[in-house]
C-alpha cells in the first residue's frame, strides 16, 4: 500500500478545489491510465463502483462520457470534453454530472515527473460558483478521488 | 443605435466576471447570430477588426478556432470546445487566448426570451485564477464586448 496521500486545498470563498498526489510510478505511466479507457475503467471513482465508458477520446478537442454504478446498482452518469491533452504533462476537461445539469466544472491537472521513477500529478477544480464546489465537496469528492488513486496505485505498481 | 448598454459585474476576489445585455430582437435571431459562422464573422469582437475562422461548430462536443486581425494587421487567435449547446437557450464553451497558453476560461450564455420580440443574454465567464480574470478584464475586454454587441444590434436590427 502507497502512503503517497491525496492533498486537497478547498479555500474559502473561491470555486476552486486544488490537489495534489504523488505516485512511484514514472509520469508516463501515470498520463497513459489517465489516456487509456480500458485503464481508466479499474480505476477511476470510489472502491466497489463499476465504469460503463461509452466514450473516451483523451485527445485536445475530444471527450467523454461514462456512467458509474455503486455496490447498490445506482448509476451516476458524467461527461465532457477534452480542451487541451498533452502527452505526459498537461490535461484540461469539463466536467458535468447528470444529477447537476448545466453545473459544469474545469479541470487543470498538470502531470509532473520527480524524476527516480517517481511523478507527480497537480489539479485545480473550478465550480461554477462557490457555492457548487461547496456542494461537489461535500458529495464526498475527496474519499472518491483518494480511493480512485490507491486503484490507481496498484495498476502502476507504487 | 440601440440602447441596450452591456452591463459586467466585477466581483472583488473570484474569478469570475457576469455579464448582462438586452436586444431588440427575439431570442432565436440573437442565438442563430452565435450559432452561424457567417454571421459571428461580422460581430464578434471589436469594431475594426477582421474575423478568419477556421473552424465554428456551435454544437454539443463541438469546438471553434479563429484569428482576430487588429486594423494594424496583429493577429489574435483563439480556440476552445463547446460543451453545451441547447438552441435558443444555453451555451457553454471553453475559451483560450493563443497568447496566454492554458489560461483557458469557462464560459456559460443564457439567452432569455423578454416577449415583444426582445430578448437577454445572460453571461458568466470564469478564468482559472482571480489574477487571470483581472488581467482578461485589463487586457479591454469590457470594450471589445460593448463593441461586439453593438455590432450585434445592426444584424439582428434592433
Amino acid at each position: 500500500m502507497s502512503t503517497n496521500a491525496l492533498h486537497l486545498d478547498i479555500p474559502a470563498g473561491v470555486p476552486w478545489v486544488d490537489f495534489t498526489r504523488e505516485f512511484d510510478a514514472p509520469v508516463s505511466a501515470v498520463f497513459e491510465a489517465h489516456r487509456d479507457p480500458d485503464t481508466v475503467r479499474r480505476w477511476l471513482g470510489p472502491r466497489g463502483y463499476e465504469m460503463v465508458i461509452d466514450r473516451w477520446d483523451f485527445t485536445t478537442g475530444g471527450g467523454y462520457r461514462y456512467v458509474h454504478r455503486d455496490p447498490e446498482g445506482a448509476e451516476y452518469g458524467f461527461r465532457g470534453v477534452f480542451h487541451t491533452i498533452r502527452e505526459n504533462e498537461f490535461a484540461l476537461q469539463t466536467f458535468e454530472f447528470d444529477g447537476a445539469p448545466d453545473q459544469v466544472s474545469l479541470e487543470f491537472m498538470w502531470f509532473e515527473d520527480l524524476g527516480d521513477g517517481r511523478s507527480r500529478l497537480r489539479g485545480r477544480s473550478i465550480g461554477r460558483s462557490v457555492e457548487g464546489r461547496d456542494l461537489m465537496v461535500e458529495s464526498g469528492m475527496e474519499q472518491g478521488m483518494a480511493e480512485g488513486y490507491e486503484r490507481l496505485d496498484e495498476i502502476v505498481g507504487s
